[in-house]
């Protein structure tokens, strides 16, 4: 590590008013009461568990984040694997919950190689194994003694499952599958912790038997041995090289050479071949393994909204600490300028404020639905065994609820994981220079996040399956089939209305604002319901249009479930009048600033007049950012996320921001070497032979 | 490196059709002459030179990129460092001209530690420095015996230059300057070679002569000893750390403890010292600076336009490789299809390639008038001192082209580059998954591209500037006082039409598009003029509009630009009538996909109607993606980016992506590591001590 510096250096402080003074002010000018709110949005114990967890983690070496952007891609991924292994420990000594250990990965802040082994792969295990191979993978894999992953993706085949190459070819004769990679794109791609970690993975193949394709089914393989960890015969499995971010993680390959597996390496659950007959059994209820990705949707927005907190918390406090030119319309020397005053950054940071309050209402509401269901569908799944339980009436509910919100996870997991990505880069921009610093704490926080807008479903691939829901809702609905779900009412409310028009009232009535956006999405619905069932249009001509509605659906869920949840009765009892207030403030502000933006769309709908538009973008955001400009510091700070946890200088909580970049500067180890910088000379370093090898 | 793969691996090759196949096929369905176009572009000597120097560079060790991706931080500054002294010794060998060493630091594909040396510090010297200051510096700097860098930045000062601390003072008794840094954030900051490499730095200081402050000026440091290369007394200096990208350079920062440096080192060519009275001398010719920035921007307005290329040549040759899905109102078994074949993927791609032609013509339409003006203004200052030359009339013409040329320069630098920046990360996504690997090739040039964005002027407090010059030219027009120049006439245009309307015919007539972006920009200034003067509303609440505007503006330059480009004599006589009407539909598609993007405010301003506005939306801009479609792959070979530049294996003119892929990835450092997967043992590796230190 470099010598400290000087003497006169350490002397010197940086320009006043301070950091931390000019913190002190913006909290002082807020009355929101913080901790209130922080309790509301996550709970105490939730906050709880956090402050015991960082305080464990931080006293561990391990964890020491310094060297985190410096280091090249083995190193770090060693060191990825000792966290995972002493995250991992810390888990079995405290006998952490599940939702502790997952909120110790967090804290820490990149993945290990141990990721996919603890979700994916443990879930797949867990959902879709019989008791059988409960006892025989899962048990085991839960005490680590195997390690695993989950290989979907091919080099080839990404979004379109039904295309993967793997084949898994029923052997009758000996009752086993034949696992096996016949082209180079058909190798296993992306897969998490396969690269260097796995000694076990859940193969998607497609399912031969007696020369019929079943589709895609889900088969346990061991690829490495259990001692050695070598690679067994006939696979070849490795890490895929650098990305763009991800890079603690092993993400890998794998390939097959006609490798035979035991018939119990089928994951059964669902579908199974006969023994005794040699014959496919099919799925039982595939309704729930559609559940599961609604789930992980789910989970998704409900991130996004936190993953967006930690820019928005770094960008607003740096935003108030930075200070750069005095306003031009002022008169006499008053000094430059709080950055977070100029409108130029309240119109890019304070909407991206709201939205991380919007998608994190909406998420909650989305698992609260998702719970509900499971639930009803629990009922069900007992019922058909012992014939009592919910009547047929509630269970076409069920479904019909199941189906919309399957088509609403899609369409919220695509806008929410898009806003928090776009909306990353927009604060570390929001930063100027110093955001490009790696020890802005944005830049490697964007990177890690980024491939969110692609798994789980491509963000614009997944727009077609919501364009598609509401298409054939709109299609029931003109039949006169409609059900009771909240789609089939925006459509229905919509035709009842259309001869007489909208006429909302979106500047004055909260609820009219809701009604606007539901009024659009309907609108847009019909519309491309013309184009392809009247004029028999295209799907891919339609793919643009498809994009745009389920984005506009989007929109309007997120917009109806945070106005549910500031007008909720469970926020006027856990908040002040004036933080209520506040909380209203930001669902006008993402809502109106959201159809400012899309202006267009809402005035072609005629959801609202080109005037109210007009007054919209000039009076009503303007106003707001105002209002909401006050309390920005304390909105951030109510998220309560720890230093140790954004690991940056800019969003310090106590501002001490230029003396935290000055020490991490001054620290980091290319201040080690003492280069040569004539050209004439090969050496690149003093006292150092050239490096011959480059 | 990790041992070659099992013959079993190496006998197998893609799923067909082949990559290459697929890239035929797409280069025989195009029938325009694509090294007609690419001459063109860029001329035959500049192709020409091209091929010349990847020949050379890539037959050299050091310039091979193969671990570019994997080091860490220090090995890669070192690796930098060698790459630079080789291409100085290969400049100095094959006396290179200053065009060819640049293009060769552009193939190496990563910025050098001699990056700022090799720009802003020479171009400094050589335009601030007296005839005795190039003789003392300038001579040295060229010869690289003197290494240098430009020190404006500061800690916590950016955008606002006047803000600058470090200060030099005038010591009149000794005929001195003294250079300090008062506080921590007077620190210099961000400043190119500066970290590890500079001996020499160019401060720019507030100038201090009998305690008055006259502002920043540029003073030359000796900062490192010229044999030990350790620093100076009472100058602490050193790299600021990781960054998001351009981690090949050593940005640094350095303070000033009361450093003395003679008279010479002001550099003096506008301002110096008097030694006989010790008194300031004013600047002759400040306009001839204002000329640099001027130069700076618009060659980042030529460049983004091959920036953004490289992105886009790598996702329309991959996504006419990658095949996804097949068609969904397909009937029987068609195979996948090219994801090129989507209109989700044209609509997002397509107008990027339009784009980059756009930019490129811009950019060379800037330089052009930049250097007509520089040769008028050369006029002049020959005028000044002998007496002959342009007439008031013709000077006064000169000084209002610069001003319009700057304030145009200011906001296409800042469109330019948004688009640019923005613009390779949609490409990125456009090539899914496989677009977040670094073997992408997208991911780390956008990372090192970014900073573009910020510097030479942040892209949202640049558009103050354009709004500034265009509400004083509002004013000028409407007191009767316009003058020639471009900007007044769109103004003039909209005010004598204005009682009439706009009607334009922009579906049929080329002409009548760019004529509508003027209208919308002089609708937009006035608007913006009337809230300032007559609403006298404040600087602040106004800056969104005026980023509006000059965003406006700039698309309007943008577009003028594209349409003189191909409907000019030039291109008539370098191309054959099919690339000619291509070259047309690119502008449309530019400028009709813009014009939808922006729909409220063509609506609002008149300059179409909504029926336009959708016809626009709903069949042109849907036929000219059908119309560019089979032409994507052949419009970027035309760009002519050689495959050792793009590092690309998604971007390959071959299109073997992946074998490509699978190459990069079995060979990549990580999978020589062996991994010990169990957590209870503390090694992370087979046969290795545990890590205690980490």
């Amino acid at each position: 590590m470099p010598s400290p510096p000087p003497a006169w250096v350490q002397a010197l402080k940086p320009a006043g008013p301070q950091g931390s003074e000019l913190l002190q002010q913006e909290r002082a000018q807020s009355n929101i009461n913080v901790d209130k709110l922080a309790e509301h949005l996550h709970g105490r114990e939730t906050l709880d568990t956090q402050d015991r967890l960082v305080k464990l983690l931080s006293s561990e070496k391990v964890f020491d984040k310094a060297e985190n952007h410096t280091s090249g891609r083995t190193e770090r991924i060693q060191r990825a694997l000792a966290r995972g292994k002493r995250l991992q420990q810390l888990s079995e000594k405290n006998n952490w919950s599940k939702e502790e250990y997952h909120m110790a990965n967090d804290l820490i802040g990149e993945p290990t190689p141990y990721g996919l082994h603890a979700s994916m792969f443990l879930v797949t295990l867990r959902e879709q194994g019989t008791p059988e191979q409960h006892k025989l993978f899962l048990e085991r894999a839960e005490k680590y003694q195997i390690i695993g992953c989950y290989a979907q993706t091919e080099l080839g085949h990404g979004s379109n499952v039904r295309g993967l190459e793997t084949r898994a070819t029923w052997n009758p004769e000996d009752q086993t599958f034949t696992i096996h990679s016949p082209t180079l794109t058909a190798s296993k791609w992306w897969i998490g912790s396969l690269g260097r970690n796995a000694n076990h993975a859940v193969v998607m193949a497609q399912l031969y038997v007696g020369g019929k394709n079943y589709g895609p089914h889900p088969f346990v393989v061991n690829i490495r041995d259990m001692e050695t960890h070598q690679p067994l015969e006939n696979i070849y499995v490795g890490d895929i090289g650098p990305k763009f971010g991800y890079n603690t993680m092993d993400n890998g390959f794998l390939l097959f050479n006609h490798v035979k597996i035991p018939h119990v390496n089928m994951l059964a659950r669902f579908c199974s071949i006969d023994k005794a007959t040699n014959k496919y059994m099919r799925p039982a209820s595939p309704s729930l393994v559609y559940g599961t990705m609604t789930w992980v949707r789910s989970n998704i927005v409900l991130n996004a909204g936190g993953v967006l907190a930690q820019g928005v918390t770094i960008a607003t406090r740096y935003c108030a600490v930075r200070r750069q030119f005095q306003d031009r319309d002022a008169t006499g020397n008053v000094g430059e300028n709080q950055v977070l005053n100029y409108k130029m950054v309240q119109i890019r940071l304070l909407p991206l404020l709201a939205s991380m309050y919007a998608l994190h209402f909406t998420g909650k509401g989305m698992m609260r639905l998702y719970e509900e269901n499971q639930a009803r569908m629990k009922g069900n799944a007992v019922s058909d065994q012992e014939q009592r339980g919910p009547g047929p009436e509630q269970l076409r509910a069920g479904a019909d609820l199941l189906a919309d919100l399957h088509a609403t996870s899609c369409g919220l997991k695509a806008l929410a994981s898009t806003t928090a990505g776009e909306g990353l880069e927009v604060c570390r921009r929001a930063c100027g220079g110093h955001g490009y610093s790696s020890f802005s704490g944005i830049g490697p926080w964007y990177a890690d996040y980024l491939p969110t807008l692609t798994w789980e479903g491509d963000n614009y691939m997944l727009t077609q399956q919501v364009a598609r829901y509401l298409l054939k809702s709109a299609r029931a609905v003109l039949d006169g089939k409609g059900t009771q779900n909240d789609t089939s009412r925006i459509l229905q409310a919509y035709l009842a209305r259309r001869e007489k028009g909208a006429s909302f009232d979106i500047l004055s009535e909260d609820s009219d604002i809701v009604a606007a956006f539901a009024w659009r999405t309907a609108h847009l619905t019909f519309e491309a319901l013309k184009l392809r069932d009247v004029e028999k249009r295209s799907w891919n001509s339609l793919l643009v249009d498809f994009w745009r509605l389920s984005t506009a659906h989007s929109q309007y869920l997120v917009v109806k479930n945070f106005y549910e949840a500031v007008s909720s009765e469970q926020l006027a009892a856990g908040l002040d009048p004036e933080t209520r207030t506040l909380m209203y403030k930001l669902f006008r502000l993402y809502a109106l600033h959201t159809m400012e933006r899309e202006g267009a769309e809402f005035f072609a709908s005629s959801a609202v007049t080109t005037r109210q538009l007009r007054l919209t973008q000039e009076n009503a955001v303007m106003k707001l950012l105002d209002e909401v400009r006050p309390h920005a510091v304390s909105l951030v700070d109510a998220w309560k996320i720890p230093d140790w946890k954004l690991d940056s200088s800019l969003g310090r909580y106590d501002g001490e921001v230029y003396p935290d970049l000055f020490r991490r500067a001054a620290q980091n180890p290319v201040n080690d070497l003492v280069f040569d910088p004539y050209p004439w000379n090969e050496a690149v370093l003093k006292n150092s032979q050239p490096k011959s090898k480059l």
